[in-house]
Protein backbone atom coordinates (compact mmCIF):
# COMPACT_ATOMS: atom_id res chain seq x y z
CA UNK A 1 0.00 0.00 0.00
CA UNK A 2 1.29 3.61 -0.74
CA UNK A 3 2.19 6.10 1.89
CA UNK A 4 -1.28 8.01 2.91
CA UNK A 5 -0.71 11.90 2.20
CA UNK A 6 -0.81 14.03 4.52
CA UNK A 7 -2.83 16.73 4.53
CA UNK A 8 -3.07 20.50 6.91
CA UNK A 9 -5.80 22.72 6.69
CA UNK A 10 -6.73 25.47 9.03
CA UNK A 11 -10.98 25.68 9.63
CA UNK A 12 -10.44 29.35 8.72
CA UNK A 13 -8.84 29.05 5.89
CA UNK A 14 -10.60 29.21 2.37
CA UNK A 15 -8.44 27.21 0.19
CA UNK A 16 -8.17 25.12 3.01
CA UNK A 17 -12.11 24.52 2.40
CA UNK A 18 -11.51 24.08 -1.34
CA UNK A 19 -8.78 21.46 -0.84
CA UNK A 20 -11.03 19.45 1.50
CA UNK A 21 -13.32 19.49 -1.04
CA UNK A 22 -11.60 18.02 -3.20
CA UNK A 23 -8.57 15.91 -1.23
CA UNK A 24 -9.89 12.32 -0.74
CA UNK A 25 -11.38 12.04 -4.72
CA UNK A 26 -7.74 13.21 -5.62
CA UNK A 27 -6.17 10.96 -3.48
CA UNK A 28 -8.36 7.82 -3.97
CA UNK A 29 -8.02 7.76 -7.69
CA UNK A 30 -4.41 6.76 -7.67
CA UNK A 31 -5.26 4.23 -3.97
CA UNK A 32 -4.16 6.93 -1.42
CA UNK A 33 -6.00 7.18 1.55
CA UNK A 34 -5.61 11.16 3.07
CA UNK A 35 -4.80 11.98 6.90
CA UNK A 36 -6.25 15.17 8.09
CA UNK A 37 -4.81 17.20 10.52
CA UNK A 38 -6.08 20.25 11.60
CA UNK A 39 -3.93 23.25 12.34
CA UNK A 40 -3.80 26.82 13.75
CA UNK A 41 -2.24 28.97 11.08
CA UNK A 42 -2.30 31.99 13.85
CA UNK A 43 0.68 29.38 15.98
CA UNK A 44 2.62 29.22 13.03
CA UNK A 45 2.25 32.28 11.80
CA UNK A 46 4.53 33.17 14.47
CA UNK A 47 7.15 31.30 13.22
CA UNK A 48 7.25 32.30 10.03
CA UNK A 49 6.45 36.55 10.74
CA UNK A 50 3.54 35.67 7.96
CA UNK A 51 -0.13 37.42 8.70
CA UNK A 52 -3.32 36.23 7.48
CA UNK A 53 -3.94 37.18 3.76
CA UNK A 54 -6.93 39.46 4.36
CA UNK A 55 -4.49 41.98 6.63
CA UNK A 56 -1.72 42.19 4.19
CA UNK A 57 -2.12 45.19 2.17
CA UNK A 58 -2.74 44.90 -1.15
CA UNK A 59 -2.88 41.49 -0.84
CA UNK A 60 -5.54 41.11 1.08
CA UNK A 61 -7.88 42.49 -1.78
CA UNK A 62 -6.80 40.37 -4.13
CA UNK A 63 -6.88 37.16 -1.66
CA UNK A 64 -10.50 38.39 -1.28
CA UNK A 65 -11.21 38.19 -4.89
CA UNK A 66 -9.42 35.55 -5.30
CA UNK A 67 -11.27 33.04 -3.13
CA UNK A 68 -14.46 33.80 -4.67
CA UNK A 69 -12.94 33.20 -8.23
CA UNK A 70 -11.38 30.24 -6.87
CA UNK A 71 -14.97 28.74 -5.99
CA UNK A 72 -16.81 29.65 -8.70
CA UNK A 73 -14.04 28.01 -10.87
CA UNK A 74 -14.08 24.78 -8.50
CA UNK A 75 -17.55 24.90 -8.85
CA UNK A 76 -17.86 25.05 -4.62
CA UNK A 77 -20.45 26.74 -2.84
CA UNK A 78 -18.76 29.92 -0.98
CA UNK A 79 -19.96 33.18 1.07
CA UNK A 80 -16.90 34.77 2.29
CA UNK A 81 -17.73 35.03 6.38
CA UNK A 82 -18.31 38.51 7.59
CA UNK A 83 -16.32 37.60 10.36
CA UNK A 84 -12.71 36.55 9.01
CA UNK A 85 -10.09 35.28 9.88
CA UNK A 86 -11.69 33.40 13.04
CA UNK A 87 -9.98 31.08 15.37
CA UNK A 88 -10.32 27.83 14.81
CA UNK A 89 -9.23 26.12 18.31
CA UNK A 90 -13.01 24.79 19.04
CA UNK A 91 -13.66 22.96 15.53
CA UNK A 92 -10.25 21.65 15.84
CA UNK A 93 -10.50 19.99 19.11
CA UNK A 94 -13.96 18.37 18.15
CA UNK A 95 -12.49 17.17 15.21
CA UNK A 96 -9.64 15.77 17.17
CA UNK A 97 -11.96 14.49 19.42
CA UNK A 98 -13.71 12.98 17.04
CA UNK A 99 -10.63 11.24 15.44
CA UNK A 100 -10.03 9.63 18.57
CA UNK A 101 -12.91 7.36 17.75
CA UNK A 102 -12.89 7.45 13.96
CA UNK A 103 -11.39 9.33 11.72
CA UNK A 104 -13.75 9.15 8.37
CA UNK A 105 -16.21 10.84 11.29
CA UNK A 106 -13.98 12.99 11.90
CA UNK A 107 -13.38 13.86 8.30
CA UNK A 108 -17.07 14.35 7.88
CA UNK A 109 -17.15 17.01 11.05
CA UNK A 110 -14.64 19.18 9.18
CA UNK A 111 -16.40 19.15 5.87
CA UNK A 112 -19.61 20.00 7.88
CA UNK A 113 -17.87 22.49 10.22
CA UNK A 114 -16.02 24.15 6.76
CA UNK A 115 -19.30 24.16 5.11
CA UNK A 116 -21.50 25.90 7.76
CA UNK A 117 -19.13 28.40 7.96
CA UNK A 118 -18.21 29.42 4.15
CA UNK A 119 -21.67 28.37 3.20
CA UNK A 120 -24.20 29.40 5.93
CA UNK A 121 -21.97 31.91 7.72
CA UNK A 122 -21.96 29.98 11.18
CA UNK A 123 -19.29 31.36 13.51
CA UNK A 124 -17.71 28.20 13.86
CA UNK A 125 -15.06 29.57 16.16
CA UNK A 126 -17.93 29.63 18.69
CA UNK A 127 -18.01 26.50 21.31
CA UNK A 128 -21.85 26.26 21.01
CA UNK A 129 -21.76 26.18 17.06
CA UNK A 130 -18.60 23.70 17.42
CA UNK A 131 -20.47 21.46 19.52
CA UNK A 132 -23.87 21.57 17.87
CA UNK A 133 -22.10 20.71 14.28
CA UNK A 134 -21.06 17.12 16.15
CA UNK A 135 -24.14 16.72 17.52
CA UNK A 136 -26.07 16.85 14.23
CA UNK A 137 -23.96 14.37 13.26
CA UNK A 138 -25.08 12.05 15.87
CA UNK A 139 -21.71 12.78 18.45
CA UNK A 140 -22.76 13.58 21.99
CA UNK A 141 -23.69 17.21 22.26
CA UNK A 142 -22.01 17.63 25.79
CA UNK A 143 -18.71 15.54 25.33
CA UNK A 144 -17.98 17.75 22.07
CA UNK A 145 -18.25 20.93 24.36
CA UNK A 146 -16.44 18.98 27.07
CA UNK A 147 -13.68 18.19 24.10
CA UNK A 148 -12.98 21.73 23.44
CA UNK A 149 -11.75 23.01 27.28
CA UNK A 150 -10.41 19.57 28.06
CA UNK A 151 -6.78 19.36 28.54
CA UNK A 152 -6.34 16.13 26.60
CA UNK A 153 -7.35 17.87 23.08
CA UNK A 154 -5.88 21.15 23.88
CA UNK A 155 -2.17 18.98 24.02
CA UNK A 156 -3.70 17.22 21.00
CA UNK A 157 -4.05 19.82 19.25
CA UNK A 158 -1.07 21.94 19.79
CA UNK A 159 0.74 18.41 19.03
CA UNK A 160 -0.90 18.54 15.46
CA UNK A 161 0.63 22.49 14.83
CA UNK A 162 3.29 21.36 16.14
CA UNK A 163 4.22 18.68 13.91
CA UNK A 164 3.24 20.81 11.19
CA UNK A 165 6.08 23.11 11.84
CA UNK A 166 8.33 20.28 12.16
CA UNK A 167 7.30 19.09 9.08
CA UNK A 168 7.86 22.66 7.06
CA UNK A 169 3.95 23.48 6.97
CA UNK A 170 3.60 27.42 6.83
CA UNK A 171 0.32 27.75 5.28
CA UNK A 172 -3.43 25.73 4.51
CA UNK A 173 -3.62 23.86 2.91
CA UNK A 174 -0.29 22.06 2.54
CA UNK A 175 -0.22 18.78 1.78
CA UNK A 176 2.57 16.00 1.71
CA UNK A 177 3.18 13.52 -0.17
CA UNK A 178 5.52 10.84 0.16
CA UNK A 179 7.63 12.85 1.89
CA UNK A 180 6.75 15.95 -1.14
CA UNK A 181 5.51 18.71 -0.08
CA UNK A 182 2.51 21.11 -1.54
CA UNK A 183 1.34 24.32 -1.07
CA UNK A 184 -1.74 25.89 -1.56
CA UNK A 185 -5.35 24.83 -3.01
CA UNK A 186 -4.18 26.07 -6.67
CA UNK A 187 -1.35 23.25 -6.48
CA UNK A 188 -3.85 20.25 -6.98
CA UNK A 189 -2.79 19.47 -10.60
CA UNK A 190 0.36 19.29 -9.59
CA UNK A 191 -0.35 17.27 -6.80
CA UNK A 192 -2.15 14.78 -8.83
CA UNK A 193 0.65 14.69 -11.47
CA UNK A 194 3.06 13.98 -8.87
CA UNK A 195 0.46 11.28 -7.69
CA UNK A 196 0.49 9.94 -11.24
CA UNK A 197 3.92 10.17 -12.62
CA UNK A 198 6.00 9.52 -9.33
CA UNK A 199 7.53 13.10 -9.65
CA UNK A 200 10.01 14.51 -11.68
CA UNK B 1 -8.49 44.40 -30.86
CA UNK B 2 -8.71 42.83 -27.15
CA UNK B 3 -6.73 45.11 -24.92
CA UNK B 4 -3.61 43.56 -24.03
CA UNK B 5 -2.13 41.96 -21.08
CA UNK B 6 -0.23 43.54 -18.39
CA UNK B 7 2.71 41.56 -16.96
CA UNK B 8 4.75 42.91 -13.61
CA UNK B 9 7.63 41.45 -12.73
CA UNK B 10 11.22 41.57 -10.77
CA UNK B 11 14.54 40.55 -12.52
CA UNK B 12 15.51 38.74 -9.16
CA UNK B 13 11.90 36.80 -9.16
CA UNK B 14 12.69 33.28 -10.30
CA UNK B 15 8.51 32.70 -11.08
CA UNK B 16 8.86 35.93 -12.56
CA UNK B 17 11.47 34.30 -14.91
CA UNK B 18 9.46 31.29 -15.32
CA UNK B 19 6.20 33.82 -16.23
CA UNK B 20 8.55 35.86 -18.72
CA UNK B 21 9.11 31.93 -20.71
CA UNK B 22 5.74 31.47 -21.48
CA UNK B 23 3.66 35.06 -21.00
CA UNK B 24 3.52 36.20 -24.93
CA UNK B 25 2.95 32.71 -26.40
CA UNK B 26 0.07 32.06 -23.96
CA UNK B 27 -1.43 35.51 -24.81
CA UNK B 28 -0.30 35.24 -28.62
CA UNK B 29 -2.77 31.53 -28.73
CA UNK B 30 -5.84 34.17 -27.95
CA UNK B 31 -4.72 37.10 -30.38
CA UNK B 32 -3.31 39.41 -27.23
CA UNK B 33 -0.38 41.72 -26.94
CA UNK B 34 1.64 41.82 -23.46
CA UNK B 35 2.84 44.87 -21.93
CA UNK B 36 6.08 44.02 -19.66
CA UNK B 37 6.55 46.21 -16.49
CA UNK B 38 9.72 45.61 -14.78
CA UNK B 39 9.17 46.45 -11.16
CA UNK B 40 11.24 45.94 -8.09
CA UNK B 41 9.89 43.94 -5.19
CA UNK B 42 11.75 46.11 -2.94
CA UNK B 43 9.59 48.65 -2.94
CA UNK B 44 6.45 47.00 -3.05
CA UNK B 45 7.14 44.73 0.05
CA UNK B 46 7.67 48.18 1.79
CA UNK B 47 4.02 48.68 1.00
CA UNK B 48 2.66 45.74 2.29
CA UNK B 49 4.93 43.82 4.46
CA UNK B 50 6.06 41.41 3.10
CA UNK B 51 9.70 40.18 2.85
CA UNK B 52 11.55 38.26 -0.13
CA UNK B 53 10.65 33.95 -0.28
CA UNK B 54 14.03 32.71 0.99
CA UNK B 55 13.86 34.66 3.85
CA UNK B 56 10.83 33.87 5.73
CA UNK B 57 11.37 30.92 8.11
CA UNK B 58 10.17 27.58 6.70
CA UNK B 59 8.42 29.07 3.29
CA UNK B 60 12.16 29.55 2.27
CA UNK B 61 13.30 25.98 2.62
CA UNK B 62 9.64 25.47 0.17
CA UNK B 63 10.31 28.41 -2.20
CA UNK B 64 14.07 26.52 -3.03
CA UNK B 65 12.45 23.82 -3.73
CA UNK B 66 9.38 24.84 -5.15
CA UNK B 67 11.33 26.37 -7.59
CA UNK B 68 13.54 23.63 -9.23
CA UNK B 69 10.25 22.11 -9.08
CA UNK B 70 8.52 24.18 -10.81
CA UNK B 71 11.16 24.91 -13.35
CA UNK B 72 11.37 21.20 -14.09
CA UNK B 73 8.03 20.96 -14.35
CA UNK B 74 7.92 23.68 -17.25
CA UNK B 75 10.97 22.58 -18.61
CA UNK B 76 12.82 25.60 -18.42
CA UNK B 77 16.35 25.54 -17.69
CA UNK B 78 17.30 27.03 -14.49
CA UNK B 79 19.78 27.17 -11.55
CA UNK B 80 19.55 28.80 -8.76
CA UNK B 81 21.72 31.73 -8.17
CA UNK B 82 24.03 31.86 -5.22
CA UNK B 83 23.56 35.44 -4.27
CA UNK B 84 19.93 35.64 -4.18
CA UNK B 85 17.77 37.81 -4.17
CA UNK B 86 19.54 40.91 -6.24
CA UNK B 87 18.80 44.63 -5.99
CA UNK B 88 17.36 44.75 -9.65
CA UNK B 89 17.37 48.48 -10.73
CA UNK B 90 19.95 48.08 -12.97
CA UNK B 91 18.40 45.69 -15.69
CA UNK B 92 14.97 46.99 -15.27
CA UNK B 93 16.12 50.51 -16.47
CA UNK B 94 18.28 49.21 -18.80
CA UNK B 95 15.28 47.49 -20.45
CA UNK B 96 13.15 51.15 -19.87
CA UNK B 97 16.21 52.71 -21.70
CA UNK B 98 15.46 50.01 -24.53
CA UNK B 99 11.81 50.03 -24.59
CA UNK B 100 11.86 54.03 -25.05
CA UNK B 101 12.65 53.29 -28.86
CA UNK B 102 11.54 49.49 -29.14
CA UNK B 103 9.45 47.60 -26.96
CA UNK B 104 10.08 44.12 -28.96
CA UNK B 105 13.90 44.60 -28.23
CA UNK B 106 13.11 45.40 -24.30
CA UNK B 107 11.30 41.98 -24.46
CA UNK B 108 13.92 40.35 -25.82
CA UNK B 109 16.57 42.15 -22.92
CA UNK B 110 15.20 41.27 -20.37
CA UNK B 111 14.37 37.44 -21.38
CA UNK B 112 18.20 37.66 -21.88
CA UNK B 113 18.74 39.27 -18.51
CA UNK B 114 16.51 36.38 -16.97
CA UNK B 115 18.67 34.20 -18.69
CA UNK B 116 21.90 35.28 -17.74
CA UNK B 117 20.68 35.31 -13.88
CA UNK B 118 19.05 32.09 -13.95
CA UNK B 119 20.81 29.96 -16.34
CA UNK B 120 24.30 31.39 -16.55
CA UNK B 121 24.70 32.21 -12.82
CA UNK B 122 25.70 36.40 -13.72
CA UNK B 123 25.41 38.62 -11.23
CA UNK B 124 22.85 41.04 -13.38
CA UNK B 125 22.32 43.38 -10.27
CA UNK B 126 25.94 44.81 -11.44
CA UNK B 127 25.73 47.55 -13.58
CA UNK B 128 28.89 46.28 -15.50
CA UNK B 129 26.71 43.20 -16.75
CA UNK B 130 23.44 44.56 -17.14
CA UNK B 131 24.94 46.69 -19.48
CA UNK B 132 26.98 43.95 -21.02
CA UNK B 133 24.07 42.00 -22.31
CA UNK B 134 22.50 45.03 -24.00
CA UNK B 135 25.66 45.50 -25.85
CA UNK B 136 25.43 41.68 -26.91
CA UNK B 137 21.90 42.23 -28.38
CA UNK B 138 23.52 45.22 -30.60
CA UNK B 139 22.55 48.16 -28.12
CA UNK B 140 25.24 50.80 -27.09
CA UNK B 141 27.33 49.58 -23.96
CA UNK B 142 27.72 53.27 -22.87
CA UNK B 143 24.57 54.19 -23.23
CA UNK B 144 23.15 51.43 -21.24
CA UNK B 145 25.52 52.25 -18.58
CA UNK B 146 24.60 55.71 -18.53
CA UNK B 147 21.28 55.10 -18.61
CA UNK B 148 21.31 53.08 -15.41
CA UNK B 149 22.25 56.38 -12.95
CA UNK B 150 20.05 58.66 -15.43
CA UNK B 151 17.31 60.43 -13.49
CA UNK B 152 15.01 60.36 -17.17
CA UNK B 153 15.13 56.03 -16.16
CA UNK B 154 15.18 56.43 -12.24
CA UNK B 155 12.09 58.58 -12.92
CA UNK B 156 10.48 56.04 -15.22
CA UNK B 157 11.65 53.03 -12.94
CA UNK B 158 9.67 55.00 -10.03
CA UNK B 159 6.95 55.31 -12.14
CA UNK B 160 6.44 51.59 -12.80
CA UNK B 161 6.77 50.94 -9.57
CA UNK B 162 4.25 53.42 -8.08
CA UNK B 163 1.66 52.36 -11.23
CA UNK B 164 2.27 48.61 -10.50
CA UNK B 165 1.29 49.61 -6.88
CA UNK B 166 -1.70 51.37 -7.50
CA UNK B 167 -2.93 48.90 -9.89
CA UNK B 168 -2.96 46.21 -6.90
CA UNK B 169 0.51 44.46 -7.71
CA UNK B 170 1.93 42.84 -4.74
CA UNK B 171 4.06 39.74 -6.43
CA UNK B 172 6.10 39.13 -9.12
CA UNK B 173 4.60 37.93 -11.47
CA UNK B 174 1.73 39.46 -11.91
CA UNK B 175 -0.89 39.91 -15.12
CA UNK B 176 -3.99 41.77 -15.12
CA UNK B 177 -5.80 40.11 -18.03
CA UNK B 178 -9.08 43.38 -18.58
CA UNK B 179 -8.61 44.07 -15.01
CA UNK B 180 -8.84 40.61 -13.96
CA UNK B 181 -5.73 40.11 -11.62
CA UNK B 182 -3.55 37.42 -11.73
CA UNK B 183 -0.63 36.73 -9.41
CA UNK B 184 1.79 33.73 -9.76
CA UNK B 185 3.40 31.41 -12.51
CA UNK B 186 1.23 28.74 -10.89
CA UNK B 187 -1.99 30.55 -12.36
CA UNK B 188 -0.92 29.91 -15.78
CA UNK B 189 -3.80 27.88 -16.43
CA UNK B 190 -6.09 29.87 -14.76
CA UNK B 191 -5.59 32.60 -17.27
CA UNK B 192 -5.50 30.79 -20.47
CA UNK B 193 -8.76 29.46 -18.85
CA UNK B 194 -9.69 33.42 -18.59
CA UNK B 195 -8.43 34.18 -22.24
CA UNK B 196 -10.63 31.20 -23.58
CA UNK B 197 -14.11 32.06 -21.84
CA UNK B 198 -13.84 35.84 -20.71
CA UNK B 199 -13.94 34.68 -17.45
CA UNK B 200 -16.63 32.79 -15.10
Amino acid sequence: MPAPLEFYFDFSSPYGYFAAERIDALAGKYDRAVNWHPVLLGAIFKQTGMAPLTQIPIKGEYSTLDFSRTARHMKIPFVMPTTFPIASQAPARVMLWIAGHNAEAAKAYAKVAYRAFYVDGFDISKPDTAAALAAGLGHDRNAAMAAIDDPLFKAALKSEVEQAIANGVFGSPFVIIDGEPFWGVDRLAMMEEWLKTGGW
